[in-house]
């Protein structure tokens, strides 16, 4: 019934998560009320990403060269290692801003339920760069969930006989939100990790 | 901090509506995971959609030709012309599919208070078709709102010396809602044209 660009554009922005047959109509009639200039760089800003993006052969990062910005900067610290599930989280806390070391992407939680053991993620590169560099620190910011703690609990146990440190980041009520929102098991989380008042 | 293409996409995810920040964010880290294939796709058929739609000549629908396939259809009755306000909704009326006559595009609605007069929307291509066809009905299907039933009685009133019958789609309560969700003006107006049970 619609003509086939438009079918077309339909099915393509069904691909993004959240983004059902409504949604994905939605927003192909906004494109197609875009003026060309605006059609044009969403295309090329596509070809781009396409063509371009690739992934840091070191941590793992988006980046448009061989090595990201992150490891080849001579001010960062490199003997920390900051250990996140996907490169999206890189940018959540770069616009911290507070921390100076270095990143890696595992792309994956170990899930046995879904299949996906620990040989699947990047672990194994983790191992190699703390063999092969000067780490002494690393820290797991993997989400709560019990793939994260899962993962988690696995990388502190292969690293154990290495002289390197491993913390992961604290879980407990965030800031500004109403307890009655917050689940039963974060609450619980968050008594167990009380801190005394300083 | 984000490598530019990345960025780039990020701009033009937010010229959707109702799109932020952090939800172009999120679309532009999923179209990275997209495969090289989907990545294609969605580059192809935005430049399908930007090289190749235009709108049909009589009624302003989108389409490929100069066209489109409503106008063109030979079953479907040229003496009925189905007022919308824009190309989507063409779309949502035929999936009902039981409208069996051409539509007529405004592309937009009377607002003074947004600057927008009868002469910014289609009134006047509205107006030779019915002086240079066989109209014999146009059907009002506006959004019940101060716009829409402004634009809906100026059609209206133009249209009143030509020989053509004009109506409004219903307005009253959507099936399957409870009543306590539905505005009082609607509600009025579902009391105010209230129907002999037959």
């Amino acid at each position: 019934m619609y003509p086939s660009g438009i079918k077309k554009l339909i099915e393509c922005l069904k691909n993004f998560p959240g983004i059902g047959e409504k949604s994905a109509e939605r927003m192909a009639f906004a494109l197609l009320n875009f003026d060309k200039e605006k059609q044009t760089n969403f295309i090329e800003a596509i070809t781009e990403v396409r063509d371009k993006i690739k992934r840091c052969r070191i941590c793992g990062n988006f980046c448009e060269n061989d090595i990201c910005d992150i490891c080849l900067n001579d001010n960062r610290e490199k003997n920390i290692i900051f250990v996140v599930e996907k490169p999206k989280d890189i940018y959540l806390f770069e616009k911290i801003g507070i921390f100076k070391g270095t990143y890696h992407v595992l792309d994956g939680l170990i899930s046995p339920l879904d299949g996906i053991n620990p040989d699947d993620i990047n672990i194994a590169s983790l191992v190699s760069r703390i063999d092969n560099g000067n780490v002494n620190e690393v820290i797991l910011a993997l989400k709560p969930s019990i793939e994260g703690e899962t993962t988690m609990q696995y990388i502190k146990k292969i690293l154990e006989n290495k002289k390197v440190k491993v913390s992961k980041i604290a879980t407990g009520i965030p800031l500004g939100t109403d307890m009655e929102y917050i689940d039963t098991l974060t609450l619980e989380l968050a008594l167990e990790e009380r801190k005394n008042i300083s």
